[in-house]
């Protein structure tokens, strides 16, 4: 095993991840848990990076990188915002140093877009991009990033000119748990429904405004034809990201066309979802791109 | 006092109301509680129609005539459905007996429209039409009823065509409790903020698709310009209200304009966001309009 170099950590609204990297960029050990924002802001930030630290057994002198909701307001040090146009270089040089401790803790700041018309924040985000893009990327990029608040990003030769957040993976989270729609998908088993999926996408890409309208059909179609609680979920599923491609792609396309950061069900779902509007995109992984971001952040902050 | 000739109930999913109504359509005592289906499903429906009844003092030989989600499948006794077309006079026929009560108890079906790329169901608002258009309407209509299950129904000479049901009351429930958002909005006062309530109507109604950056949109308004609470909650409400309002003014116009059956704060605020669209439309009062509905089904069945 190589030496270490640092610690990066991906620290989400709800969603905790940790690499132990040498100076390679190489991975040594990695570690995941739910102890995201929300549940580290009750059991203290630092003792929560402490265990993983040690779970690992990284040395006490390595510093560590941190990126995500921890540097929110109700995170752990507050890591501020680049306001865009913001250069993704522009990242690398204000994480916020974490006080009182031993280590070399940093926090990236995220992107703040200061538009009365659509004022918008990310955090952790930007690290993807940084990782996927790189710095000196040319001309213009579409990226979308599905999530609990996905993004939509358009950028000019490395530089984020315009992005918008949608809540759509928090909605159908509380569609499918705090409403009427919960007894459609009651008892919904892993089997997926592509077709069930790709015609709500489409149909609510076509016909947006009738998101509202799309997810009681559900419910009715079952009540008057009947229907699996799994094919209700990826109706309902299929709706809301229907409407979210709907938006995102009523822009201008570059020339160099979509490119998608995910990783896991949610790549497979988007993939989905774009093939039904017969719309290509090229795939970026969310896990490698956010670790790429961190490791090159890491080397403008610590190998000067 | 004059004799009490029926008592009539509109039954809905979360509220209950009872009136005791004579001869000539007067009401002489009404109820209001929160026992709708989902509470009398637990306390039992013939008990909490009993006590609301004693209360009243209405006689024991007194019909009873109700309406809405009493009559779901998961309610008292399924009532069943009228297909559209459905002419509005056929609701009048089709009320189901409830069997083993030493009264006369009746509740009126539902309306059902069994098409696969669109299908929908209504349980109580048939019954405001019936109360607001009469049987013998002619013409084409475009009725909006707002409500947890906004309905937009389009009518020809007396006769339901086509409907469609918006769960803008339960989205807003859900995004104001259940989501991030609900740290946007707490602590709102009562305080009405038109100005903002209007300006995300015009929004949502112009880009309905961004629906969900719009909702996210009052949040990032919040972390980085301030703002009320309040503010933040009338622009949730304006935005799935303007949405809703994309959909359904997205069709033909009939001559007549729109119908709008509703009431209290609801009343207040659709008449705001057709306001700000500059859409003229006639109030008709949903209180009186169920009642109304209700008493022509009353006379009709049990006055021959």
């Amino acid at each position: 095993m190589t030496e270490p170099a640092y610690v990066a950590v991906d620290w989400g609204t709800s969603s905790f991840r940790l690499w132990l990297i040498d100076r390679a960029g190489k991975v040594l050990a990695e570690r995941r848990s739910d102890e995201g924002m929300l549940a580290a802001a009750k059991a203290g930030f630092p003792a929560v990076l402490q265990s993983h630290i040690a779970a690992v057994e990284a040395p006490d002198h390595l510093p560590v990188l941190v990126c995500g909701m921890a540097g929110a307001r109700q995170g752990w040090v507050e890591a501020g915002y680049v306001d865009t146009p913001a250069p993704l270089s522009a990242i690398l040089k204000q994480a916020a140093r974490v006080s009182g401790e031993a280590r070399d803790i940093r926090i990236l700041p995220g992107i703040a877009q200061r538009n009365t018309k659509a004022p918008d924040v990310m955090r952790g985000e930007e690290t993807q991009l940084l990782g996927a893009l790189g710095l000196d990327a040319a001309g213009e990029a579409l990226v979308c990033m599905p999530g609990t608040h996905s993004k939509w990003v358009r950028l000019k030769d490395g530089t984020i000119a315009h992005f918008s957040t949608f809540m759509t993976g928090e909605l159908f989270s509380a569609v499918t748990r705090e409403t009427i729609l919960s007894l459609a998908v009651a008892g919904a088993d892993a089997a997926e429904d592509v077709a069930s999926f790709q015609a709500a996408v489409k149909a609510a890409y076509q016909a947006p405004a009738f998101a509202a309208n799309l997810l009681f059909g559900a419910r009715s179609r079952q009540l008057l034809f009947g229907g699996t609680p799994a094919a209700a979920r990826e109706t309902l599923s299929g709706t809301l990201i229907g409407v979210e491609l709907a938006a995102g792609l009523s822009g201008a396309m570059p020339k160099a066309g979509i490119t998608l950061i995910a990783s896991g069900r949610l790549a497979m779902l988007y993939r989905l979802a774009f093939d039904a509007l017969s719309v290509t995109v090229s795939p970026v992984d969310a896990d490698q791109a956010v670790r790429r971001g961190l490791s090159m952040a890491a080397a403008a902050i610590w190998t000067k």
